[in-house]
């Protein structure tokens, strides 16, 4: 029997929850404040999508899908990156006719990978991503990549590299990849099996190879930069100026050619540099990808997005002891000794909660002691007493437990009492 | 080439991430407010939990699930439903050790099953769930119907019926069972095929079926209130009392037993009873299931919880004409005009934005007056504008477009004087 969560998956309990909390909703703000709306996309797709929108020839594609045919034969697969989807009901939805452009969207979602599991690198993980659908300014990429940066700067994280790298349009590496077949050709033999299939479907990809790294022939590889055409360099231009302008720095990477097929012009990834943090470095990667809505059906449009690693956000801020103190909190709880307190508390509780109030009880019979634990390890503000004694009077007492301080207070006057309390020392929250 | 969400399935746009966003919050509001705390399990699950965790004789697993083996050979399954993966996550977890108990949890999550999709029905769902695990105090089944109660009402539905039934311990199903078998023997050939089968596995979901719902023996088939022994006559009471102690409305439905195979004592629906809701009104489904962590192979552990569907949700609202009044607004829309005016537009959007200022631009070369009209189409509260004129003078013309009142700033000053109007405007926000 295999009661465990499957292979590169884990669960998220709440110690850990109330940190991707925090980070979302940081998040999401920042998100407003720049003017993106949230799409929501399947978890999964025609398999089809993927294929034509992430490229066939790609790792993922070839390798990494979770694919699967559904009762009726369809060919599914989950979801392994964010853009192929949004680019797709961008598509489905005509949102190219809304009056309202550029298509400035964010998403939070879960990605699915099958690789080999390790720290940093997980079967399910989640990203946060943003695309920009109807513009080829590149201020837009700026933007862009400025809302990734301020991302992680209000997070918290301090050691971040921005890496930047432009793939040109199409005629640039088209130029590119000639040189590139040329100059890879006489060692093919001595390429991984991988890298010989790719110089004949997508070069660009030989310079991203992990075992092909040090092959002498990647030293003096031709970069796209020296073949990129005028209208390709102006922009790269404009992208680094825009940047500096923020006060953004970064470094030019000529190798940055990122995994996808569909990318084209600015390409980008950030790193952490924490010490501590571990060989895969790269927190989030994105890019410019033109022909993208055209390749899956819908008109001649620019896109440029990214996706970050919710997972990879979050050790991030581990390694650079950024500890983000978000503690079990609680207004009030409830001590009911005997049966008709009991009762009388469950009562009580709904009404403290209906007028906003943070409260809870004791749900296993426990003595009073014991409750009073609870309530510290719940960092309550204030424990409610309510025993045979006091229900005799139709009294309860309320004991600050910060002060020590305790005061009996009518028993159908509580929740107004507990309401007026709380809202003083909390500043008409 | 199928370029569409797949069969069952939908884009959420940002008109509608919107309504969710507000329903979201307002739920997860409430679930602070009563001590409830996230959990996030993993999308699939081996197929065994499933199997075990939800039951082998449900529709669900029978017909429903999403069901695929990965590259490594595992039999994988998306999840169908909340409670076994919480269940499950718990025993792998060990969270039975954790001191604070109950282990009270929420979790929002998408849901896959493959049935025929119509209004209200899709094959991913989306639901909001809680489970209370280590409590048999009937106080938490009504803490658990309560909280559900609560969040449809605060989030605007008023049209509600609550339904609750006993399902009782294992005695009392025995009981009951044998009763079953009894009374649907004599006429087993004139039901349909699958609760022949059921007649045998399990009887109690013949009255769930949909096909013999008209049979006779359906009428004065045997009721499970009629087989409850004390202790579980007893429990029930205890939950109805608390049900009215906190004015909770219920109407007890001896033939609610839902579709899980898991459940025993308190079994609940709220139906939606707005006109034009639609065929299928149920809008939650819950209930206890003492049984299930130690089936998963953990220690015997009492537990209860619920599921709503998200869809459903806002279906209801919209049934109810419930509009969720949710604007685009924007505090300020740059114009900008001419080559060095972008330029420094873009400069200016990072710094209102890095002060917490919601703010954009024209990304499309638009003429001055598609820019107002962009402007007017964010609900912007205040328009920048900076053409060579004011560049010149390095000055920018902030108008209001409530008032209509225009003034000119000091270019250096804009971000610092936004901030401030905004703020003043917004009462220290």
């Amino acid at each position: 029997m295999n009661m465990k969560a499957p292979r590169g998956t884990v669960d998220l309990l709440p110690e850990n929850t109330r940190k991707w909390q925090f980070a979302e909703k940081k998040i999401k703000d920042i998100c407003d404040r720049y003017n993106f709306n949230e799409i929501r996309t399947p978890v999964f797709e025609h398999t089809e999508l993927f294929q034509r929108g992430v490229g066939d020839s790609t790792d993922i594609v070839q390798k990494e899908m979770y694919t699967f045919e559904d009762r009726g034969g369809r060919s599914l697969t989950l979801r392994p990156e964010g853009t192929a989807s949004v680019a797709r009901a961008y598509v489905e939805n005509k949102l190219f006719g809304n009056p309202i452009q550029p298509t400035k969207l964010y998403y939070f979602a879960p990605m699915f990978r099958y690789e080999r599991p390790q720290k940093g690198r997980m079967r399910q993980l989640n990203q946060f991503g943003v695309e920009v659908l109807g513009s080829a300014d590149p201020a837009v990429d700026a933007e862009v990549i400025d809302l990734a940066m301020t991302c992680y700067k209000e997070v918290g994280l301090t050691s971040l590299k921005l890496v930047i790298n432009s793939l040109g349009d199409s005629e640039s590496r088209d130029n590119h990849r000639r040189a590139l077949v040329e100059h890879f050709s006489p060692v093919k033999e001595e390429l991984c099996s991988d890298c010989q299939i790719r110089l004949k479907q997508n070069p660009l990809r030989i310079l991203d190879c992990k075992k092909d790294r040090e092959h002498p022939a990647m030293k003096n590889a031709p970069s796209i930069l020296d073949y990129l055409n005028d209208e390709s360099k102006n922009y790269f231009e404009q992208v680094k100026s825009y940047l500096t302008m923020m006060g953004i720095e970064y470094e030019v990477d000529k190798n940055l050619v990122r995994g996808l097929d569909y990318y084209n012009h600015t390409a980008f990834e950030i790193m952490s540099e924490a010490q501590g943090f571990g060989a895969i470095t790269t927190l989030a990667g994105g890019g410019r990808y033109n022909g993208l809505v055209e390749e899956l059906g819908g008109p001649d449009t620019p896109g440029i997005g990214f996706g970050m690693g919710f997972e990879r956000l979050l050790m991030a801020l581990e390694a650079e002891n950024k500890q983000v103190a978000i503690e079990e909190q609680l207004d009030c709880y409830f001590v009911a000794m005997g049966d008709q307190a009991e009762k009388e508390s469950v009562k009580i509780l709904h009404e403290l909660r209906a007028v906003g109030i943070q409260a809870d009880k004791d749900y296993l019979g426990r003595k009073m002691k014991a409750q009073f634990k609870s309530a510290d390890r719940f960092n309550s503000s204030y424990v409610l007493v309510l025993g045979d004694e006091e229900l005799e009077k139709q009294m309860i007492n309320v004991k600050n437990l910060e002060t020590g301080d305790q005061i009996e207070v009518k028993l159908e006057e509580v929740v107004s009492y507990m309401k007026e309390t709380l809202q003083g020392g909390k500043g008409n929250e």
